[in-house]
């Protein structure tokens, strides 16, 4: 039985499931000007921003249709034989702002929410939006803790220069930016399940130059989970890391709702078996980006995305519980 | 512009309206143990709740897709002229409990949770759930108001005995418990848009003996939104009043999201005449019920249904902000 | 309360209406090898066949997904203030024979079982369907009662002479076979509701030199229900009558669900009141067709459809309790 | 070819599988008052039921889609070698009644169509409704066998103890009631797929301690199919044995239709190739739970269900066969 | 029968509605470096572009559901008594370029599109697209015909001065800058169907302040189809007028792929019935725009846009046929 | 970087992907009246039939949705580290003329269709349809290459005799037919992933009588991916090679958009990784069939084909260009 006082997400008596207002995992609501902000060790929250999508609209939608899906996370994790809200205080901090009509601004804003949020020492666990928000939300953990190592699960590199004639900011560009930026260390950072027809044959050579290790999908069949988890904990190391999970990792048939899909993926159990063999890492922040539910109005794909949550969830708490000594 | 200290819906800078967390119409959660409860003049909660439903289940889901689709509602209502949220203090009260294993027993916590709002003093405007919901939310405001008249709008009279050989309550029953019990007025009701089959042609009889006013379909379509406000007004009189909207009064195309749909229906437009033509009358409490969004995955059935809600609730605050001099 | 030995619908209790078996208005299946097929006086039946089809396919469909709906019509018609069910004997007699690989064949499948239903004595209400059923159906019923009048609803008057360079058997055809053959008379034919872009502008005048009646959708909202009806009355006259009934006569919103969608025609309770004031015709059997599930899998248009035949059965059943002295 | 004069499915000529009447398998409609129900050796019948859903409701209206789907099966089995029908008598016996408005009365009138059923000696094949329809089907198949064994597909153990406060009859308790009960043998039953979060670390402790052996997801992965059917054949032994699968135990993906989906199951190809291993078990009823249409408007999940159906109805068939020397 | 030369949609046979590439109206493409392009009179051509949506995105998938859905057009107006293509050269021209990275770059490019096809003297049909290509399309048409007046069916009067704090180029913007460019002549500005609730009763203020005309929701019950012509008339003159058509003035019931829905609008019907009074207007440009696919995947949204345009399309081809004495 | 003058697929910029007409992987469209049609090496084209289908239709809806989706794809393949378009000349030939009023007219036109197109030596690579298109395609291809071998992917044989009573034409004999007719040679033919129930267990008799070489699906998952490529290498040998993919081999969860699923086939990865090893075989053409896009209006189950069609494409591209020393 959970024994803290931390906050707990909504019972399910008198609270059905399917019931109340829908927060992330049923959690409570705290906001930048409740007193209780202060003490939130793991932040969740949405960035409802789809201005750097190249293809199909729609991950603004996103951080809705997750919280609403997200009602069918519960308390307590097998696997890992925890208790998550007892090992640390979560809460639904709300969505960050956004300017639809200015994409620099939205970026300005995300990243101004980011910051603050670190500046409190809040673990940052966001739903996006499309790829682009993981640029300012890495500024904003990085000015907490320096460049940062990532584990990266996608079917893209992300690190494009430009789109459309000299236009830099895009969800196919972000980790090139932060490459760049100094905020994002290549050198620690591997990207899981790439694959999917490329514009060019040297797409990914900046990205391998600089040092990334790219695991394209057919390494991934042949070396399977275990593998990756043990490359993912050789190149990540013991640095401050962030994850950052696209969905369209996975294979579309699971996350249709997304606006690049890329058939061929992996599954979503084996997505959640490589999270739970992230523990240990040393872990700054994290985002699952990139559901669109207007392609998706089964909600399937937000709720795969609310148990990818779920479980990094339980990795950033096991590691504050650990380090609270709780 | 807006200039009073109630309660206002999120602002669209910097939170856009597909953003953050979906309380209805955008506004502040209260609830029961926020000392600022009883300031709530008007409130809005979700009933979820299906265990009535005798056919196509579903309505349990409702008041999520209805606080979802509520975000395309704006804070100005052009035909009144009016700020309803600076006419009424106006907040979102989460979910009344319930009890999806015990049928009457979330009748009793639906009741218990009316009781508190009325002896709060807050108007309550429920969004169901399905019709069984009324029988407990009328007793509630019986208990502050007395018997109450009713503007009943449904293509069913929901006048029936029983079901399945004895079983009085079901979402086809509310409204002869209601009488039954005393806390409805067979003469001061009115029901608009009854039609479809009958199990027997006596299905309406008992209501009708009783002294319920009832606009089948076909009168509707002769005497027009204008008769039916007239006569609407004539029956309700100045007396306690309560609302009941059933969108399957509105024809299923436009709500068919609703469990037992019946095709020959008003329009939507048409349903927002009628409600804008309530004005005046004593209103003591109101209803929005049987949306069930597994039926209606795109949410216009919500959507149909947050609009009327926002016309009842300009309703309810014209009436508050006139007692209260605003 | 019914009251005669007649087949009746599955009773709701214990037999809620979502449950059970999928059968036309919940009736008994009575087929060709049940002695009780000879007191069938009303046989409901599906013809499930879309090789008339030109452009988009799906209506062989039709029938089940008409058949899953229709379990949520009743016993009763409140208007007409009759019980179907105890003034006829009706049944649903499961499909006619069909062959999906040679539309000839199907044909004559459909022709055979309707001419073997007509020498019974059964009045034939079938479920599409594209709209060539129509014509072996009237085969059928023509020998019996030789060359009949029709009432029919739809947006397409189905009299071109032939598609795709010489071909005479198509759903937009039927009537032009059927004048040619004798087995429908022009001059008691009234279309309602043709509209939608043309090939060629003479696409009607064959039609109309035949004597053919059509009302345009213009016609309609000039004149409306009660003019229609009168027209119906004054063309159809007292001899032996069919009604047809395309769903795409209704505006495409209300039934999207079917193959040649037409912008901008009548509503489901605009169809209902003229069916209802077809009463007293001299009716020979009905179809309502072009029913295609997969471009509406909702449901709803097939709830509109089975809201039609229950109107239409409520006429034949008028009819034969008239004929019969019940 | 088949060559028995047991009920067969209604040929593809001149009926082709997308026509008629919507039947289990296509077969035969045998109800109680048929004088044929005392041949019938395999029952194929619907449970539309869903009282006992705790979460997202809709399983009401399952056996009716399975039936609908299920035409897509066929006559033979190419794996087994077998044409089923010709092994034994089956027929669809149409639905057990329910009583949506009073939980326990349904569960009474399930229980008494299953104990009718079991007495004529005839094998139950349920297609449900939600996992609480297990109960009163293994009350049934237990007064005539005694106490059975099970192997149970699922994502969740379904014995928690209460919901909502005492609660004891819900679809997350049916097997804890059945243990209780002595009408299921805990030592002779194999939980297959348990997965998900937990609301209690100790959720699954009592089943556990009662001898119940479960297979959690991670250990599926890792002893595979195989590991399974050795593990399934161990537990349950030569005993009377029922088999209870819920889709949920299948990935979501693949079964989306479901209440309580949890992400990362096995595949249906995997399922089959379970059920085919239990060829050989002592076999006395079987169901196919929780499929919930409202969530799967396409049909895949009860095309799922409806493979599985058939490949249990195989099952029981070869066991049928063999006793009767066919 | 069609007589001329000019471009005419594929023949369905041998090509059926339902195949070969989906260009608007079956029309065969004619790009920029065509010899052909100085011909066409009348020029249809899709602009993808959303990123002046500041709720629900998806419009830039417009143009390509709607040339999908247009197939079920075809070749002659039966009201108008027209073969529009014989009047007048019509021709797909793809779409206009756009910059999903860059609102102001994409702004600049559809405007660079206008202007070389107002240079070549093609009249534009746009489709769009949310409603700021109207902007860049007004810009195009103004530089050869001078300040325009226009005929504007909307739910919104998209006159706001500017959103998010001082961003003045959103889909709500377009003809408030319009009219400050002195490229839009508000006196001869008609708005017909504005309705919603608004953010501030001031909201439309300016535009009328400006001499626009705006017809709400409640005026157009009241005057109904024939006023509003007439009213259009008088307001637009003989000036050159464009008819720019966003389909949330139309109920959302028929148009739910769409923004920014508006419950309570007018039919298609009566769509098709004002756009076809508006013949004899000077028209030199015209638009149907906030189709987002997204939103309906059935593509009935998209057949409304497609026959609006065909409405348009006859329109324009009348005037030119007249101009050009065929 | 793409080096070659062959025709290219519309750049990103200024089209981003989702703009513009939806051609074949952004091609031009090169038809018979086009001097350029001489050049094209490859012909992509559809063929919108489904007159063969003996149970869900919809097929004929295909080539226009996997249109849409291939715009997904890219203009590089990674694994092979090829631009195809440099390796060939490829284009979207338009449709193949049908005629849906007349299967055999048909027939008879697509097998001119790809007799002309054969003649001029273009390779063919169709987008189906119903699998009975292969008869035709493979006749035209014959014509030129004689008798061709196939490695056929599908869950069905598609060698039956006849349907519905003595009809041998549809979409389940089409290899019967190419058999007897001696253009497909059975011995060098093998088909993978058969599965699903049977009408009778001879069912596949008769193909295998003849030589052809069944990969059952239990074989499949035996032998793998690298099993199956090394036996189809083995059995199609060096001669003349088909190849035809029926989404239908593929598990339905992936490809819901077809009319026969069969549940437990392989993945789209799994199906990508054969058609990568059938590198080096000869091919003669291709075809991908039976997409249904009524069946899944996301759009997911074409995206799934339009990958499968670029592998094949590279494919015959690297045959193509090594034959040309590019």
């Amino acid at each position: 039985m959970s024994n803290t006082k931390h906050f707990q997400p909504l019972l399910m008596n008198p609270y059905p499931r399917f019931s109340d207002i829908a927060t992330f995992m049923r959690l409570p609501v705290v906001r930048d000007d409740d007193p209780r902000i202060n003490d939130v060790e793991i932040g969740l929250f949405g960035v409802p921003f789809d201005q750097g999508v190249t293809n199909r609209s729609g991950p603004r939608h996103g951080p809705r249709q997750i919280r609403d899906q997200s009602s069918l996370m519960r308390r307590a994790h097998r696997v890992h034989g925890i208790y998550p809200y007892d090992l640390a205080n979560v809460a639904d901090l709300g969505d960050s702002p956004t300017n639809p009509a200015d994409l620099m601004d939205s970026i300005a804003r995300i990243e101004d929410f980011a910051t603050r949020l670190s500046a409190r020492g809040t673990l940052p666990l966001a739903a996006g939006g499309d790829h682009l928000i993981s640029l300012p939300l890495i500024r904003g953990v990085a000015k907490k803790h320096g460049p940062v190592g990532m584990v990266h699960f996608d079917s893209h590199s992300d690190t494009w220069d430009e789109y459309f004639g000299g236009y830099k900011y895009t969800h196919g560009t972000p980790f090139r930016r932060a490459i760049e930026e100094g905020i994002l260390d290549p050198k620690r950072t591997i990207q899981i399940g790439i694959r999917g027809g490329l514009y060019d044959l040297a797409d990914n050579e900046w990205a391998e130059s600089q040092g990334v290790r790219i695991i394209y999908i057919e390494e991934f069949f042949e070396i399977g989970v275990e593998g990756v988890i043990a490359e993912a904990h050789r190149v990540a190391g013991s640095g401050a890391t962030y994850i950052s999970f696209d969905v369209d990792g996975i294979d579309p048939t699971y996350t249709p709702g997304t606006g690049t899909p890329e058939v061929g993926g992996y599954t979503p159990a084996q997505a959640q078996q490589m999270l739970r063999g992230l523990k240990g890492l040393n872990l700054v922040g994290a985002d699952v980006v990139e559901v669109s539910p207007p392609f998706d109005q089964t909600g399937n794909t937000a709720l795969v995305a609310a148990t990818l949550m779920f479980e990094i969830l339980c990795l950033l708490a096991m590691q504050v519980g650990a380090a609270k000594g709780r």
